[in-house]
């Protein structure tokens, strides 16, 4: 790959590095306390299977962007990268999407299966779920981004 | 593309069809009611805006994929058509992500977040979204696939 073609991937990484790194740590860090009726009730990630798939995926996104900004581009490892570049952003996706699930229900509930709202009572908590979520969001559409400039790349090598 | 590359393209997507129709019908038709202390209890998958975004995506996904089997495969749409089917592959990964998280506090409820599992209630409803799940899944794999093989298929070409 020219450095022409280097750098826009560099900075697409880089992005996506800073925007998966957030993603992470504002969900490590999401934490609240309240009082409903004497008991004492502590909202954190870990208390949701999906927010802990969410850190995992995030961070394995950020260790992998780090490691593919320093990567020697060879064309030979092009189409690897590729595909591990669609993992990614699969995995990226699904993680941010299955958090969106659940964060709207912690907004809405849902009366039909007598799930009730939480973020009334734990609003910091929300707020930071609302933050990771976000950053998360962010990375995955950087994710499409890288995708759709390295087949924008193939494309015009070939032609 | 020759046709000995147009084969294996069209039994993944006619693979793909068949599995978003399935998941789009086994959601559309899951329903169970339920009586809880003389309250009549009614799941059904509008109920969820998650398995309403399912339904939709996997009508989408199995029109987009029906017109693309009969599509005359121009190289110069070959780009267009790549890009389409990571859009949609993103999508179905996207909706079949978010259904699993709701399908899992269906299932093991959260005691954190005072959501109690409803299964036990409605079992038939939770057999029919666990099959919707599963077809949405096989739909979303073949899509990553089929992205694989354009990703292959454009290196061959190229080589």
């Amino acid at each position: 790959m020219s450095l022409s073609k280097r750098i826009p991937m560099f900075v697409l990484r880089l992005l996506a590095l800073g925007a998966s790194v957030s993603a992470t740590l504002i969900m490590l860090t999401s934490h609240d306390t309240a009082q409903v009726f004497n008991i004492k009730f502590e909202a954190k990630y870990s208390n949701s299977p999906t927010f802990k798939y969410f850190v995992l995926i995030n961070a394995i996104a950020s260790g992998y962007t780090f490691i593919l900004m320093f990567f020697p581009s060879k064309s030979s490892y092009g189409h690897l990268i590729l595909v591990l570049d669609l993992i990614m952003g699969l995995l990226l996706d699904s993680s941010v999407s299955a958090c969106i699930a659940i964060g709207q229900l912690g907004k809405k509930g849902n009366n039909h299966a007598g799930w009730l709202p939480i973020c009334g009572q734990v609003p910091k908590f929300c707020d930071h779920i609302t933050g990771a979520l976000v950053s998360g969001f962010v990375a995955a559409i950087i994710y499409f981004f890288i995708l759709l400039y390295s087949i924008y790349n193939l494309f015009t090598l070939k032609a």
